[in-house]
């Protein structure tokens, strides 16, 4: 399954979102064609069609909690998998056309999270001003450039494309926020291991007492440590819990693959999300001993030899 | 601790949103003071003030996932607890003013949230309409009221409230999406055992493998189903992850009781998110004899008199 | 492998014993070689020598518990294996020389083991009547024959062999005790699969909080009932446990083959002691489905799938 | 429940025993009356009935195993409880009257276990002599100082009593075998704590795949370690498993007390066999703060507060 590498990148657009710059940071500039979708499901989309060969959307932020639109695009319809993880830190700015003083603001436009994220310090640089909502913080940005409004909560990236400046950096209330963004791509050929891996799935399992216990124990006996679980909702079938959870290791790992044939035997469905390489910058827990590649091929052929009658 | 019921409620506001619809079918009409917050903070934010005696928010939405503000809002800061649970429909409509038709719609108007669930839907009444930003979907309805749209997506009490009528019942992409509110109020007298309850609580543990397992066991070795999990970002410490769950039965049971103590001893924080009855139409899962009461108080007078030497 | 079937049995002597009728039990008459050994420890010898190519020797027994010679001699020393059960009501008799009566018997002799499981009995049918001690219950019947004693209790083989007559019949005082007698051989082809069979096993685990409930763990993840457990003393190593166990299945099993690959791993020392027919009148546990061979081959067909990329 | 000290001992007989050495270990020489018991059955029997305060009898022994008589002499019957344990070395010796020379020995006497455990020492010492069955070592002994034989293997307390003397000591061919006794009175005051204790009970579970794992997760997620598990047969009920274990630890402590009422509750059946200092040499392992008597009553105290609404 040779692969030829992706040249073609959806991203959550318009210009001048998070995620470009998240893609930015993962694909050196004129490298690919990069292709902002409406939404995360159109990115998606964009992929399973081969329109485009990889998507960068956003999983999860520290503020905002997980993305339930990436969760369940991956989570349904033709396998997709992620291939990278990219963190971001989102550092909103205030930005305005060349000028433009604090005192000639009279209204704030932004995404109503990002608003949300900054309304306090908002309150302090500019009091009384109304906050007014956009689409998109990219969107607020071309708003700002076109002389609709006269500032706006955007990424660095997006004030930068649209010729605005910034008034004020790092507005956020809480400074420090996080996105996750992953790359996604059609199942082909798995990154590397590269020691240092996490791999990503969902799991459903029915409703009974202890089976998410069950299914934690999978992993547990193996030595593996979860980075990440969360209960999925489930409308559709009434009685059924989906979990989608991310782990230390590679599918390439015996103990990570051992684990995954596991819960494909005791879960209703398991779909594998993909392995990647960690990039939050934190590094793997240890794999005990027994644990590791090397215990498992011991014991693999010791296992063939009692089979084999040869104790 | 003799306990006034509340008599004034925060909701998220403005008037017309879903949290005030949830609010309604809890508090009847005339029966309480209806007090409007501008997010979530401010609501719970009314309560520590005692400004407000309870406050009705949104913990988690089928579609978009928890919502970030209430978990950390109940995580952090003085402590609040759940006294009731609310789910409720989020029937989307199309609402207009009076004598608005389809074919006179140049714009749609509502929170960003809601025009990504209705997306398709309203691509289908009205292709090639432009879809506009507001700060919330009873903030579009006013909009419409008042002249400046022509079309909001908003919630029924909402089109009622602004004297709008729907073009267009349940609009969303994905009909019967819902959220679950939650009545949250300082501590004080829990609301009594009904017999199908739920306990809400958060949970930090540290970073090693099996202490989410570990974490489950107690629940399990007590038979208690959990009926959601989810880790949630510490960001403040590294290497410590938290977790928020709800599980069966009521802090006044003798299992929930005794994995509550459980969960103290074992996690570096505990804290407790209150004992409700459950409302989501589900009934919990029977009670194995040997996890009922009766056998907890017969083990607990059985080793009574073990350790008094009456075996 | 191929493995000529053993001709030469060894078996817990002298001629007489329950361990001959036992080994009667499965090897028909005039089939095989039979070779009393004078001690459980000889009789294992034999077959490391290659004087025996089987050892038939007791495990357990329902009133004495389990059998150390037997249990020692299979954990150390070079490997033998486990290759049929064979379980025997100890029916034990009262036996005399032909025209003996009751009346006449002025002493009881057997092994002291018998004299305590039948001492009730005893006393009801010869009040006052001394008991006296022999190396075992044959060499007790072989003594009643050459007249130095009266009446000996032994097995109805050994009444027989030593043409003595049951002057009383099921003297125990639990009647119904039933001895689990084990046929060992060297290392060789397994039996094969009979759908009902169990596996029997060695564990020797380090010292620390837990380490058998990890053991266990290993069984119960993957399905897998225990029909007998043990610790037994490692006297030489202080802090370090051993068990000895039983469970359901067949080491060609890939539920079992996979829990033994996995306690290879993580315990300090595994020893494989057979995989054989059940035999105690009793039905396994039926295996669930997530735990049958099937299911762990489509689950091992999916994790190829997976990791060539072929999601 | 005050408990007047007992003064009357029976003990596994006849005198000269192994149990008489135990049982001098621990009480004083003319501090209390030994009665010697025909058998373990007979010596728990005389504590029943009151003939006797305690009785002193062994529990397993490092190289026979576990002693079935006193298992289910526990098990079963009037409740009796364990209130010391006393390990002894079984250091058999080859006594003969003063003046016997090693070539003047024609038979070797002694119990069949001590000839079992002997007899490699003894072909060496006394090639081609036979060895003779005995009921006891201590019978063995006192046959010898009868003038019946020339010598018996017994323990050194025997040779002492019946006037023997050592032809060579240390016999045992795998030197240090150890006996465990215990000494068991009918249910009173429990020996006070003393930080390092073991606790012995029986427990019987149903017969399903993960009853000896619910059983021992009992005891792991509150930090108990278990130092002995054996599982015992249940012939009366088919498909039930009974299991004989010590854990660390006395049920006053708070871990073990909830551990007892854990199993009470979710057992068919639990019996208390006693909490007493653990007497082996070795010592418990550190309870983890979080199981410490400290933080169950902080968790308790938390818990009471969270019920009284004051969270």
């Amino acid at each position: 399954m040779p692969q030829t590498p992706p040249t073609r990148f959806a991203y959550l657009g318009p210009e001048g979102t998070f995620a470009e710059a998240a893609l930015s940071s993962v694909v050196a500039p004129g490298e690919g064609v990069r292709q902002p979708a409406a939404s995360v499901p159109a990115a998606l989309a964009a992929v399973r069609a081969g329109e485009s060969d990889a998507a960068l959307v956003p999983l999860e932020n520290s503020v905002e909690g997980p993305v339930p639109a990436t969760m369940d695009g991956l989570s349904d319809g033709a396998p997709l998998v992620i291939t990278r993880e990219v963190f971001l830190t989102v550092a909103f700015v205030l930005a305005v056309r060349p000028g433009t003083r604090l005192a000639d603001v009279r209204g704030v436009v932004s995404h109503p999270h990002a608003l949300a994220q900054t309304a306090r310090t908002l309150a302090g640089l500019l009091p009384g001003v109304p906050a007014l909502p956009a689409s998109s913080t990219a969107g607020a940005a071309r708003a700002v450039a076109e002389g609709e409004h006269d500032a706006a909560v955007c990424a660095p990236i997006a004030a930068e494309r649209y010729g605005l400046v910034p008034l004020a950096d790092d507005v956020a209330d809480h400074p420090g926020a996080v996105t996750r963004f992953v790359l996604v791509a059609p199942p082909g050929a798995l990154p590397a291991p590269t020691g240092n891996d996490k791999t990503s799935l969902v799991a459903v399992v029915g409703d009974r007492t202890g089976a998410l216990l069950d299914l934690l124990a999978e992993f547990a006996v193996r030595g593996i440590s979860l980075t990440r679980i969360e209960s999925r909702p489930t409308r559709e079938r009434l009685g059924v819990y989906s979990f989608s959870l991310d782990c230390e290791g590679h599918v390439a790992d015996a103990r990570v693959g051992e684990a995954l044939a596991a819960l494909h035997r005791v879960c209703d469905d398991v779909r594998f999300l993909g392995s990647y390489p960690r990039d939050d910058g934190r590094t793997n827990r240890p794999v005990p001993d027994v644990a590791a590649d090397a215990a498992f091929a011991d014991a693999g052929a010791w296992l063939d030899r009692l089979r084999a009658g040869q104790v």
